[in-house]
């Protein structure tokens, strides 16, 4: 393959281990080590998000793009989105990642028409192909987008208009397509703008509906040709609506349990997670509890800004709960870890994209190597173990049996007195976290 | 009635109307007076809380208890109780409310024994009969305080103590017994300790397991002792807890659609709205449209404040969209307007404890008036009708039937072309809500 | 003057009172109407934003463009900003609003060079001039954007790069003439990029002392050029920067004191206000209170919402409390009403434009004949003067003239005893308020 | 000394280093280890405060006490209080640290009147300092208790009545005779209700003059009774009040700036900062770059949470800025590290204390390891040299003093055309600080 795009990096990024101060290795990811019975690479299944990386360009709602980059430099549309395919398999190759990820506006322009945009689609998808192919990259998950064109400014399979419903529809259909014929096990619905802007003139019931109805119209198809994967809703509480329905964890599956929808897990995002007033490892676990944890995007956000930083992650403890909840559940099928994260607009070079993943990754791989040491030390299943350790004999099991009634509890509460009061130890316990972060075995 | 407690009112607080200046008149309520075919009385089911104006003593964080009140002089603890709850009953008469409120804790005090306890608060159920029959007021709902006593540090029906679990169970029973001796037709759980303060030693599958149970217990119980009424659960994100497992109107939704658990409705609080980053309208609209709006508790707090204000409902459009929504669900059959607010710790005054329950129920009654004005033109009515009007005809509907595929949709949106861009109108419907609030009809 | 953008409305946006349905027409806004011896013209000073008005698109981080304007057809840049600036007064007059307020690029298109932006800033200065005088429409203040250039991603003034910093003062010295030609009487400095993303890598003392070293050469070269109005600084707490230095009003009085900057007033942005943590009240009044409350920004954030939503004003109590304020100090010398607020993406139409305007103005109306009648009853003035009673004599007075020690103090503390508990009374000074927004002698 | 209340722990907390699993030990704290020339004893000051640790009782908004405490068992008031305070010393000496921390009601119960107070606090400050002797404990700094007796609910120097102001300068008297007797080098101002609860019923200038006021007393009296440390103001932006007027590091300075205040210096405390909306680093930075940062409260907070959590501090980041803030200004004279933190309601053991302080002193250990390695290898010196060389030479040093004029600078421009666009390196900086934070030769 060619150096055409990023002509500093002639190989890949090396591990070089803890020690190296060269900024372009790794110093934890180590591909093809083994931990717990697979490598780095297996656990961890990260993707490129094609967006942030390649059609990012720095602006915000205060300043236009700000990210000169060669693969933008041809005045044909679809030129230009081929050369950026071809920067982007340069880069995923040198990064040394196995998965990518798209939405369908990402790799191809729109155009005037369905017809057109499909067809721009269509020919970027064969261009895809062809490159997966050479590089043995693969995609993750697609996706489409949703949200970007004005006529979704009312929400997408949420609009009050049936017509922009159709148009949807029309997306996703080719974006399951595309998914198909490279190879994706997972297909994204994040709902940017299935939400409202004002309630006065909004029916959320009716808006629930469609929803509702679009997710099963795209399972029925995507059935149809053959899709082996999994679809994944991504919560998201609010930006760019004032409220979105998928607002968290919890309020998806309370949504996919009304409807009876069974074929849908979650895409759960760290940024998203802080905006809605959650922990990232909140809800992974409210996710993976209730069997649904398919993917994550694994960007960070500032707790003190309101509004998606989408920063590469780079906080340690994030990680390692994140990876302990997946080895948790044995890994991620269908799934795996989108960064979904840009740089930050005065990152101008093209250095700070793979300085961006370096980092994002190293966090990572340690954490997996901290949350598979806790995990064979049996830390947390050892202090839920014995904390619950009542509820696995006598009157507590008896009690979840269904096998005691309210008066039964009160003469067991007046026969036994008082309960003694045990420390639930969280200084200690954050503790011990702290040695395992920092001092258990790491080499 | 005596006049012991507020001896500086004689008679209950007049109906001035909004010219008048004297603050311990009502400006908008008028008991009596009949709206949309019912009394103002009727529609909005005020309910005084003991808690908060009869045990509430201007504490916080940083300081103990400010407010001096004449009911608890005596040094008798049984006496104190009923000397508050004669305090009460003397105020309900006078400010005119329909309903109070309360949790077990709050009228009678907690023995050494769970016997000693129930025996102290028969006691003081049976003072509370009297003087309902004596002053026709009545009780909407009882609770049971389970987050105040050290033992519920780590939960309560969530504990991970089942013995804990069964004082629990303790509680709720003779909590449902006084709820169904005083006529109470609701009866409310708020999981103050329901939550978790650190992940790391918490089993969230297990709590809420045993959340479950515990209200199956309870309505089994309470089927038994002949309740009429309604189980509530009222959602609040966080405080004291790290996270509560009754996040909001949706996460409860979700659990209760998860065990099947169909008697129980929510109590909505604008306060708790808030906290988990929603309006009050928005908490509102999610239960009734699930049809599980029971109950309200309107006290605010103040956005820009991060804990439980509590403070009393002086904010007309948030009252003025709550009415509207109990409006179009016809009305709250066994829950009603509960102030669960307490006056600022700088208030010392019994008048006080007045001029905040006026201020509270003139913004209600005004707010009814306005919103059936509201109602009667089809504002909002008419608003929805025009902007999904498509949903109601041709492809619209066979969408909503289920009668579409999804290349259909597309081959539709190919036919039909690029949606026209309506406009949502948010600016022109927030004017003309504020000429409802200000200037509609009135008087 | 022509009708060419905004046919549909052929004559100004007339007065026609409170129970007026004509969404086109003004229900309190009566711009000769005097109330305290001024027309409501003179005390508002309205103020439309050329940015979010003329050149807003409705795009945001989630989408581009979604507002199709007349104005932007032109394929030349130059004519384009022409016909921008014919509509944009065609706007004032028909809305009726005494001034006007730009930034440097939203009126003419940067250029190649510094010299080529002078040059197409001095060619449509020159036609602001001319419409200007053909409509009456003033320029209430201008300023320069130092923020949408990638050049300014690491700050404008507080660059690490003295460049950057030489190109700021370009845009500054032009704008300045500008503002000076066109006889504005404020001039605003908002530091969008004026912070830091990260602390690790920004000396934030160097910069400091670059800010100030650009006010003051700002600040002599006005005075050279012979501008008689004030500078503004713009406070806001942070978005597009994780950390805005100019944090909000007190922040900014902090930083003047210490560079002993006497020249610089503020202009109070609600939505920044309450994105810093503070309402507008509370900021107004520091302002005030300080002498430098120079201008204001009216537009509202959601308080639920981490961002600038840049909403149109239409929360009562907030404009009561700002025109109260306004009062108090004897009105706006040289700043005025400016909105700062954007149509929502959804409102597409020209329509919105209007009545996003129209109810603004209204509320700010309605506000000032509130504000008027609460200064005239004294309710305030009254309230203050009881409570601080003790502070205007004996003990109180000789404290605040500094005769009394510490030791002093504790003799005083001794001989009195125990205060005596004073309620603060909020909650019958909330009712008292309430009574003054919605029912007293608004006709 | 005695084991009378913590038998369980009959020596010193030992150090055992990184490898150690024993929990009653330090693995990072090695009290007389040396870094950059002084031990970490010497660098880090560590206090323990006396009103969480000994006087907290797990209560919080919704639940009274909960943690049972040996010291407690006496009924007499002041014996209550001497057994409290050998417990202290007994767990000063134990934990190994060199400093404690109190308020005037912490360690003597209030009296009936101000001269039975000031008696119990005299009695009391004997008995310390016999202790103090004993064990060599030294007092870092003292303060007064000025908001939890009710007669502050409207605040206490900026209350509206003089008398509650006097009797904050009994108290300010006595606690600044008693931190003088006991040899402290700080005092501090935490202005718990030095705020306001409602804006309509305060005077914020009137307050603010008098708050300045009470400073000027305080100073004049110190000076007088021959204290030689410093004043310390406290920064918190709210909670209790709604406002409160030490808003953050910036508004103190402010404050400071407009009253010429010169004698006080700033407690900046990582929960307050991030209450504000800041990162400890930020208000840290603010304050050292004003030369006023005196002492620090190394408490944190969840930044999900609205309100003071008063968690130890266990987030190695954050200690590692603090510490190498610290170092760069060349330590702290006065002040030092104040824990103020509480065990959570759940930690019901007294063994809790000691892990809670363990793992805070280890994480600041630890910290100070790391900062002096980072400001050996000259990490941010260098990236701040080389980041802002421009403003060291030819025009860059110009402007700085004072010698360009805003025309100049536009010619500047001119000249030398377009910055070179220059990244900020973001992304990898956070790479290197986590090699800093995790694996740079700590052993």
């Amino acid at each position: 393959m060619s150096d055409r795009f990023f002509p500093f990096l002639t190989k890949p990024v090396p591990y070089e281990g803890p020690d190296s101060d060269n900024p372009m290795a790794f110093k934890w990811y180590d591909a093809k080590r083994k931990i717990a019975g697979k490598t780095m690479e297996q656990h961890l299944r990260f993707a490129v998000c094609y967006w942030h990386t390649f059609k990012g360009t720095g602006a915000d709602p205060f300043g236009g793009p700000a990210h000169e980059r060669p693969w933008n430099a041809a005045s044909d549309p679809l030129q230009r989105a081929r050369d950026t395919m071809d920067a982007a398999f340069e880069f995923f190759r040198k990064l040394g990642v196995p998965f990518w990820c798209f939405h369908d506006r990402d790799i191809a322009p729109e155009g005037a028409t369905v017809s057109e945009s499909n067809a721009n689609l269509e020919a970027l998808v064969q261009h895809a192909k062809k490159l997966q192919k050479e590089t043995g990259v693969r995609l993750l998950w697609g996706t489409a987008n949703l949200f970007s064109h004005p006529r979704y400014a009312h929400g997408a399979a949420t609009s009050p208009d049936p017509l922009v419903f159709a148009h949807a529809c029309a997306q996703v259909r080719r974006a399951l397509d595309a998914t198909v014929e490279l190879g994706g096990t997972g297909y994204v619905f994040w709902g940017g703008r299935e939400g409202y802007s004002m309630l006065y003139n909004t029916d959320m019931k009716q808006e629930a509906d469609q929803f509702a109805r679009f997710l099963f119209m795209a399972h029925e198809y995507a059935q149809k040709i053959g899709f082996k994967g999994r679809f994944f809703i991504e919560p998201k509480p609010k930006e760019p609506s004032t409220h979105q329905y998928d607002y968290d964890a919890a309020t998806v599956l309370g949504f996919l349990s009304r409807y009876n929808i069974d074929f849908v897990d979650l895409n759960i995002e760290n940024n998203h997670a802080t905006l809605a007033g959650h922990s990232f490892a909140h809800e992974l676990m409210v996710a993976s509890q209730a069997g649904r944890l398919g993917s994550l995007d694994i960007n960070r956000g500032n707790p003190l800004l309101g509004w998606d930083t989408d920063q590469f992650p780079t906080v340690l403890e994030d990680a390692v709960w994140a990876m302990h909840i997946i080895l948790d559940q044995g890994g991620l099928k269908y799934g795996g870890l989108n960064f979904d994260a840009k740089v930050r607009r005065g990152s101008f070079d093209l250095e700070d994209l793979f300085y961006a993943h370096i980092g994002a990754m190293d966090t990572f791989a340690r954490a997996l190597i901290i949350a598979d040491r806790m995990r064979k030390d049996g830390l947390r299943a050892k202090w839920l173990a014995e904390r619950y350790a009542g509820w696995k004999k006598d009157f507590g099991s008896k009690v979840l049996k269904g096998q005691v009634t309210l008066e039964e509890a009160e003469l067991y509460a007046i026969k036994e007195g008082e309960p003694k009061r045990r420390s639930g130890r969280e200084e200690l316990f954050e503790n011990i976290v702290n040695q395992y972060l920092y001092d258990r075995g790491l080499r």
